[in-house]
Parts: C-alpha cells; structure tokens; sequence
C-alpha cells in the first residue's frame, strides 16, 4: 500500500539490521487519521468474511485494531500481558517472546470475549517472528473461534514470520519490508488489489 | 452522561469496595462505536480550547484517546510504561503507582511528540486516586506543554483523585461514582450540559 510505503520512508527509523521505528504516526504518537485508511484497507481485503471480533494483543496493536474495527462494525477484543502465569481458568493463555523486547510475556484473553461462534481477523502493527500472531492464532484455538486472517501494517519479510504464519491462515501486509541493510529499507512487491 | 451510566449498570461488575471492571466495553473488549460517541462528548467540552495533543497512557487509555482525537483531528500521544528506570535523556519521565496492580511504573514520552507550542488535552479510561492524570500532568509540566483539561470516562469520586487532580486543572468525568457499597453503584450528580 503506497501510501504507508511512502509514509514509511518519510519517517520510518532504521535501528540496526531489523528494528524499525515507526514511533512518529504509529507507535508512540498515533495519527488516528491515517490508522483509520490503513484500518479501510483490511476491509477491503476481508470484505464478505463476516468477521464478527477483531483480536489484537497490547498495547500497540490497539489503536490500529480499533481502527480497523470501525470499518467492519465488530468489537476488539485485546489480548492482555501478564507477568505471571497463574491467571486463573477464566482465560484463555499462552506464551508470547517478544522480539523488540527480548522477554516472554503469558498473554491472555477471558472466555466471556472469545466464542467458538467467532469468526476472528487477527490485527497487528508489525509481523517479524510471528510470535504475536501465532500466540493470537492459539489463543482462538483455545475458544474454537475460526481465524479468519491476520492483518498486519508492516511485515518484515527477511524475518521469516509471515511465511510461518502464513502455513496456518491468510495474512494481509500493508507494507512488506524486503530489506533493511545500511539503514535503507527497500520493499518487497505489493500484491494488494488497490492502490491507495 | 446518561449514556455511559447506563451501561454501567447493565454491563459493570464491583469487585470488593472499590473495583469496578468494564471489560466487556472499556477495558479489555472495546466497543468502539460506543466509544466514539462518549469521545464526541469530550469534544464538545472542549469546543474552542485549540487542543493540538491527546496524552494517554498505555495500554487501556489509548482506545478511548484514539477515538477521542478523531473528534479533534490532532495526533494522540500514548506514555510508554517501562520498569526499568534508565530511559535515556530523549524522554520525559516520571513515576506512576499503579491503583489496580499496586505497583509502580515509570512512564515516559519521547521530546519530539510533547513539545511546550502544544496545548494538551489527557484523556483516561478511570480516574480513581489520580495517579495517573497527575503523572501526565507532569510530563506535559515537564515539557513545558499547556495542560487544558483531562477527560476520564469513569471517576470513582470516593477516592478523592478528583479533588487532587481538580486543584490543578480542568477535570471532565462523563460518569461519577459516588459510591459502590455492597456492590450497589450510585452516581454522583451529573454537571455535563448535554445529556446523551
């Protein structure tokens, strides 16, 4: 999607090999105008799907899941992180390593927000390893809800993520990071249907 | 505000004297449509204050920050939680006990998104002992930014956060609980000039 691209390249921070600051309009400071296009673009994509919840984890998934939720008129639901792993049985867990921040997080969502009747599209900001989203796609294993699709803003393809989640259910990437080497970022193909 | 009263009586929980869980809309499940229009209320308090920043502070006050600043069309602003204390000289940062988890946090927000030109407005999901808003309050003092007002969708008014944080600025509450005795919610007056 050109317009993120662009947005991207205009103020995207290069960190290193692989980390990607996008802390200026996504982040830290969040430009709720232009999350709401992004959000427009998964309802393009996922249109007829009939989701019914959108999942994110926090805390930065959240604004871009509300986001998107407005387009299809569902709720969000967001998993929560907990230090301990003793968070009782009227949740469904499971174990996240975050990339950005070298520990392991036990997420967790309640039962009484995910239902076997769902239909779930799984919404994130970045997609590197995978783990979040693998950790969302267990946690709607848990309910027995059917994960639609997942849909990231920025996927960094030379980390390997997308092509595991993408064995077990559709992503959706708005902008696909090929490589990042000397701090410039170069995009993989779009194969989106529109052009915005 | 009528309309967030009322869900909280259909939808809210008491947990012990001074607990109240809004799960199923607020805080962990997010109806967004519905957040949008108590959002809209806290722009209409605020029509004419040349707002330029919404602070919030992660993770459950950035939803209700996000669908607030889409009434305001400026950018929302999330302080970042952090457990360790060594978070560099690019940040502003300050230490916030946590109510709900009995901890304390420090939080911060990079230099580049709160800058002394800006004209803030704090947005919260509770207002309880006023930890909290006052932890914002001196972020943005910190900055050097002009603090408006704070608007919280949920003031416990029995645990004088209000009071505190009222001796500084402004305070919006669309909700005021005055007490949760034996599980029972009673509202304090309501002084909002629309009445959704």
């Amino acid at each position: 999607m050109k317009l993120l691209e662009d947005r991207i390249i205009k103020e995207g921070e290069v960190l290193g090999k692989d980390v990607l600051k996008v802390d200026s309009f996504i982040n830290h400071q969040i430009d709720v105008r232009f999350l709401i296009r992004l959000g427009a673009e998964f309802a393009a994509r996922y249109r007829g799907e009939h989701i019914t919840k959108i999942l994110t984890l926090e805390a930065s998934g959240i604004a871009v899941a509300a986001m998107t939720a407005l387009h299809f008129d569902v709720p969000v639901v967001f998993a929560k992180k907990m230090a301990s792993r003793n968070i009782g049985n009227e949740v469904y867990s499971t174990e996240v390593p975050s990339f950005t921040r070298g520990n392991v997080n036990t997420v967790y969502v309640s039962k009484k927000y995910l239902k076997k009747e769902d239909r779930v599209l799984i919404i994130d900001d970045f997609l590197a390893d995978g783990n979040s989203l693998s950790g969302m796609i267990a946690l709607c294993d848990q309910a027995g809800a059917a994960v639609v699709g997942c849909g990231v803003l920025i996927e960094k393809v030379f980390q390997g993520g997308g092509d595991r989640v993408r064995r077990r259910c559709r992503v959706e990437s708005l902008a696909k990071i090929a490589s990042m080497e000397d701090g410039k970022i170069v995009f993989a193909p779009d194969a989106s249907k529109t052009d915005l």
